[in-house]
C-alpha cells in the first residue's frame, strides 16, 4: 500500500503533492503470473469480470506487489452493452464478440438503459467489496466505455474492420447513430454513479476508438456524448477522459469540466501542459513497449516523462495505454519506484 | 485530363489558383474494374509493379475517368528494402512479407543502398514510360516510404504485431536503430533523386506508422531521417511529407523545409493551416469511410473539407488515406466534381 495515501486525488485537484502519484492501466493483468491463476480459476475473463470476490482479488494482487498510488475496478468497458442484451463473449484470442450485434436502428431503438443494482449487480458488488479490503488506503478508480467506443464495439459486433460498419452508419444515418450514443451517455451516467454510490473514489472514460474519427466526427458523436456523462456524474466526483489518439482535441476534452485528461504516449505532455494544464490535470503517458527495455532504458524513459510534464501539481504517472501480457513484473517495479523516486 | 493543368504544382507552391486540385492517395487501385483487370494480367501486385508498361498503365487508369490534377507512380513502398535483398512478397489478403527480415543489427550493418538506375530500373523505366504519356497535360508524383515505416516493415518481416520487434530494438539498441534510419534515409534519398531525373514533378514520402512513436522518439527516429532527404532532395522539387497520426507534430514537420504536409482525416485544416499554413501547403484530408456514404453526405463532407481549409492558396484536396478497394468509382467520380464545383 502506498504510504501517502489519496496522492493519486490531490493530484487530479492540482494539489501540491510529495511524489507524482502512479498506477497503470490494466495493472490487474496478465502480466502478473498471480493474475494468471485466479483466471484459471475463474474459467474465463467474463466468469472472472462477473465473480465480485475473484474481480476484487485481482483488483488488489497488483497493490500487493507495487507501492500504486490507485486501485482500479477490475471489470471490462462491455459490461454495460452485456447488460443491454448483447450476449457479450471474450475468448482469449478471439477478443470480444457479441452474440447479438445491432444491425439497424431499429434494434438500437428497442434498447434500455440498464439498472446496475440489478443488472450489473456484479459490478457494484465488487466495488463494496474492493472498498472493504481496501480500508481507505488506497483510492478505488471505477471505469467505463465511451459510448462512442461502445457503439464501435456493438455495431462491428466484435473486431472491427476499418469501422467500416460504425462509419457506414455514423455517415449514412446520423440521427440514428446520435440517438444511440445519447442512450449509452446515459446508460454510462448510471452506471458510473452506481459505482460511484457504491464507493469509488474517482472515474475514469476509456474512448479506446476516438481516434479514427474527423475531428467534426469526435465532436459529435464521442465528445459531446462524453460531456453528457462528465454533467451528469454525482457532483464533486474526480473524473478522467482519455481518448487514444486524442492528442490533437485536448483543448475540447478540457472544456468539457472533467478534472483530468489521459494522454497515450503520443502526446508531449509539456505541450498537453501548455494547452489544457490550468484546466485539468493529465494523466500518462509512458510507451508500454518501453517496458520491454532493459531497466536502466526504461528509468530513462520515466525520466523523460516527469521531466516532460515538469514538476509541480496535476500530474498522475501512467502508460499511455494499457500493459501487456509480455512484461517482467520487476520491470513494473523498477518504473514505478523510478517516479517515486523523484520529490516533487 | 485535367483542364488547368499544373494547379496541383501551383498549390504546393501556395499560388493562387481557379480551383482547388484534386488527387486520390491510391487512386490506381483496385475500386477501378480496369485496374483489377491488368493487375489479373500481370499475375500478381508486385510484377505489376515491376512491369514499366502494366505500371505505367495503370497509372493512367484514374486519369481517363477522373479529371484529377495529378498523377501518381504506381509502385510500393516496400520495393527500396525489397532492391535492399529482403525479398519482397505481397500476396492478396497476407499483405507485405519479406522473406529475409532484419533480425539484428549485424544484419543491417551489412546493407547496401541500392543503385536506382539498376537496382530499381522498372521504376524510373515507368517514369520516363508514364512522363511520356502525359505529355505535360497533369504532373506525375515520385514516392517513397519513410526511413521509419520502412525499418518497421524490414524489422516485424510484414504484418506488424503491435510494432513489437522493431520498438524492442528501437529503445534496446537506439544508436544502431539510429543508423538504420539513416542508411533507409539515404536509400531513399538517392531513390527520389533518381525518380526526380527521370521525369516526376513533385515527390512524396509516405510516413504510414509514425503515428504510433512518441514524440521524442518520433522526432529522432522518423522526423530527423525524412528531413535529411527533404535536405537531400535535387533543388526546387516540390514534395510532401505525410505522417498518418502526426497531427500534433505539423510544426516540427513543416520546419523540416517542406513543400507540403498529408494531412489525415483527424487533423482538422482550419487548425492546421493557423499552426503550419505560412509555411507549407496542406493535402487532405477527407475520410476515405465518407466515400461509401450516399453522394449527398460525400458532398456535404467534401464542403465540410473545403470550408475547414477555408480557400486561398495552398490547399490539395485529398483523402486522409488510401481509397479502399469497396468504392463505387462513381462516387469518387462525385467527390472530384463537387471539389472542382468550387471557386477559389
Amino acid at each position: 500500500m502506498s504510504d501517502t495515501p489519496h496522492r493519486f486525488i490531490r493530484a487530479l485537484r492540482r494539489e501540491r503533492n510529495d511524489r507524482t502519484p502512479v498506477w497503470l492501466m490494466r495493472q490487474a493483468g496478465r502480466y502478473l503470473p498471480e493474475y494468471r491463476a485466479t483466471r484459471e480459476r475463474a474459467g474465463n475473463f467474463l466468469n472472472l469480470c462477473k465473480t465480485p470476490e475473484l474481480a476484487c482479488e485481482v483488483t488488489l494482487q497488483p497493490l500487493a506487489r507495487f507501492p500504486l498510488d490507485a486501485a482500479i475496478l477490475f471489470s471490462d468497458i462491455l459490461t454495460v452493452p452485456d447488460a443491454m442484451g448483447l450476449g457479450l463473449t471474450l475468448d482469449e484470442g478471439v477478443g470480444p464478440r457479441f452474440t447479438h450485434p445491432l444491425r439497424d436502428p431499429a434494434a438500437a431503438a428497442r434498447l434500455g438503459i440498464p439498472d446496475p443494482e440489478t443488472d450489473l449487480r456484479y459490478v457494484t458488488d465488487a466495488v463494496r467489496l474492493i472498498k472493504r479490503e481496501l480500508q481507505g488506503k488506497t483510492p478505488l478508480i471505477g471505469f467505463a466505455g465511451s459510448p462512442w467506443t461502445l457503439a464501435t464495439y456493438m455495431i462491428e459486433g466484435g473486431g472491427h474492420h476499418d469501422f467500416k460498419l460504425v462509419k457506414n452508419w455514423l455517415y449514412g444515418e446520423p440521427a440514428a447513430f446520435e440517438a444511440l450514443v445519447n442512450l449509452l451517455a446515459d446508460a454510462v451516467t448510471v452506471y458510473l454513479n452506481a459505482q460511484i454510490a457504491a464507493g469509488v473514489d474517482a472515474v475514469m472514460v476509456f474512448d479506446t476508438w476516438g481516434g479514427v474519427l474527423t475531428t467534426d466526427a469526435y465532436e459529435r458523436y464521442s465528445l459531446a456524448p462524453m460531456q453528457r456523462i462528465v454533467q451528469g456524474l454525482s457532483p464533486g466526483t474526480p473524473n478522467i477522459l482519455f481518448t487514444k489518439g486524442g492528442g490533437l482535441w485536448l483543448e475540447s476534452m478540457a472544456a468539457t469540466g472533467c478534472t483530468g485528461l489521459g494522454c497515450d504516449w503520443s502526446v508531449d505532455l509539456g505541450n498537453a501542459r501548455r494547452r489544457v494544464g490550468d484546466l485539468v490535470a493529465l494523466q500518462g503517458n509512458l510507451d508500454p513497449a518501453i517496458l520491454r527495455a532493459p531497466v536502466p532504458v526504461i528509468e530513462q524513459e520515466v525520466d523523460r516523462v516527469l521531466d516532460a510534464f515538469g514538476g509541480g501539481a496535476g500530474h498522475i504517472f501512467n502508460l499511455g495505454h494499457g500493459i501487456t501480457p509480455d512484461i517482467n513484473p520487476e520491470h513494473v517495479a523498477a518504473m514505478v519506484a523510478r517516479v517515486h523516486a523523484r520529490q516533487l
